[in-house]
């Protein structure tokens, strides 16, 4: 049977996780199913991720910028670590290049090493080898966390208040722009919602001023969209989550753009992926400092929901009627 | 400036690691430029390697098996943290897959878990994504060493017995035979040498005896063959090395197969590649408890030749005549 008939790539992934995944046991405290895996080394955490990024699948190089391109493979990895509350500390890259120019090969490692510096992560190690079609990217990221503070997907409680850094669904508008205009008009159109989906900024010191509070119950990145992401926060917890619509954190560029082309604001940040902001939960009472801890550190936070009983997220619109939530975009080609 | 015009992946993989790696500094003790990285983590040190593999520039689908290609993608990560004497502990596999058969993906996940398990290394993690053309599989394995047994390439000195592990060649042989003859025919004429091609055993036991004599000087693993992987230790040491051409080992079933097809088993030994075989030195009078420690857990090692003044390995005959090594056969597309 084909991928494509067995359920596809999430079938795919169940199915290594569940037959192949190391159990939990001895150092390995947590393995395939999360942001990233844990592993006890010493008095602290050791945070693990990798993302395998593949030309045509995951970028395009005509909607996109080589510089900007080695950025995003070490970001999303980055994303990850902060998702569990930690540090970032080392980057293994390995990348398989067509013959294409030297100079755009410097470009991507120029991104790599810039969002490195920026969170504090050295780049450590790698391999370099030819690809026949395209570009392919491997990024490994080790972090560390003091055991206390690593934040899961496991955790979120009936009450707690559900929050969200910064503002949503500017990514995916940047990549719709992408997609029909191309980059150059796409920018002309705006450029921060462009910058938004091809330069994410990782929230690495938000969820350490977020976990560090030691109120966060449950966290994880949000790099699929708020729909599918808190769908597997819900899975994970056994929990249910209501989202109010009217509470959903969108940037005054995402309402000026649709505005101008028609397109719903909420929609988009109900379900867009590629955000990279961070998604948690902690007690509703707790909740005024956790946003406090973050906005200390220059980003804005918001409650935008509640986590109930029941088993997936629903989304609440201001007469207080429940709708499913918008299906997610994500991970088609592009 | 193409990367063909600019000294292909060689000279790439000089640049980034120039301009981009990460200085040994901190808990960073070694990074871009052996066969891990390494990093101090409480009282040991944690050993990290990648390696992305690519459908047809690594391995070729029509003359491997599913199982095989998970195994050796696992056993040559594996093989990287042996070579720094190291026990691998953690495996993290991103896989990039068109749409095949789910059965497939099975079989590659079952040599994965199969390479890992015999190694004592768990799957703790990874990244399953579509790919639009062929299967790219990369692995990142940590892994960890005392401090006072990590061996490295640098480290060898004059005087030094060259010691290698097992037999050298059949593994080129063997892609020969596959390459000639698809994998029926080749197995028919020689089964061992495709599989030391196909599944190569990384010797982890052997290192780790190697290394707990604490004797060993340098070692890493054999990869692109003797040739350019010990022009890689004598520079990275600052040193030549005589290899001694009569005392290069090889099974009598390379000299079976290469009887047979005219073939020369010594050029083979001396510069085939994926031997996936361990290259050691230590002081001379040494040399005989490091071959018997690796002889204790079943392989068997051979000095062949010694460390001298110069900057590369020659080839010595039985005349005594120098010689080059013999090119490497590496890295082609197969």
């Amino acid at each position: 049977m084909r991928i494509s008939e067995f359920g596809g790539e999430d079938a795919v992934i169940r199915l290594i996780g569940e037959k192949y995944g190391a159990a939990a046991s001895g150092d390995l405290l947590l393995g395939i199913g999360d942001d990233a895996a844990l592993i006890r080394t010493g008095t602290k955490l050791m945070v693990v991720t990798t993302d395998l990024l593949i030309e045509n699948t995951h970028f395009r190089m005509d909607i996109n910028e080589p510089y900007l391109l080695g950025w995003k493979s070490a970001a999303v990895n980055i994303s990850d670590i902060a998702a569990m509350g930690g540090e970032p500390g080392y980057a293994f890259v390995s990348i398989g290049l067509p013959d294409i120019d030297v100079e755009t090969v410097e470009e991507i490692y120029d991104g790599l090493s810039d969002a490195c510096r920026a969170a504090g992560c050295a780049l450590a190690g790698g391999d370099t080898v030819g690809s026949p079609a395209g570009i392919v990217i491997n990024v490994t990221v080790l972090g560390e966390v003091e055991a206390a503070l690593a934040a899961r997907r496991i955790g979120a409680s009936v009450g707690d208040a559900i929050i969200v850094t910064n503002t949503l669904g500017d990514s995916r508008a940047g990549l719709e722009l992408l997609l029909q205009r191309g980059l150059n008009d796409a920018r002309n159109v705006s450029a921060y919602l462009v910058e938004r989906h091809l330069k994410p900024v990782p929230r690495v010191r938000e969820a350490l001023a977020a976990v560090s509070t030691r109120k966060v119950r449950s966290m994880m990145d949000l790099s699929d969209g708020l729909s599918a992401d808190l769908a597997r926060l819900c899975l994970a917890s056994r929990v249910g989550a209501w989202v109010y619509a009217d509470r959903l954190p969108v940037s005054p560029e995402l309402d000026r753009v649709c505005g101008l082309l028609g397109w719903q604001a909420e929609t988009l940040a109900a379900s867009g992926g590629e955000d990279y902001e961070l998604l948690l939960t902690c007690a509703p009472e707790d909740a005024a400092e956790v946003v406090n801890a973050i906005s200390s550190v220059g980003t804005s936070a918001a409650v935008v929901g509640e986590i109930v009983d029941g088993t997936r997220p629903l989304l609440i619109d201001s007469s207080g009627a429940e709708h499913s939530m918008p299906a997610s975009w994500t991970h088609f080609r592009r």
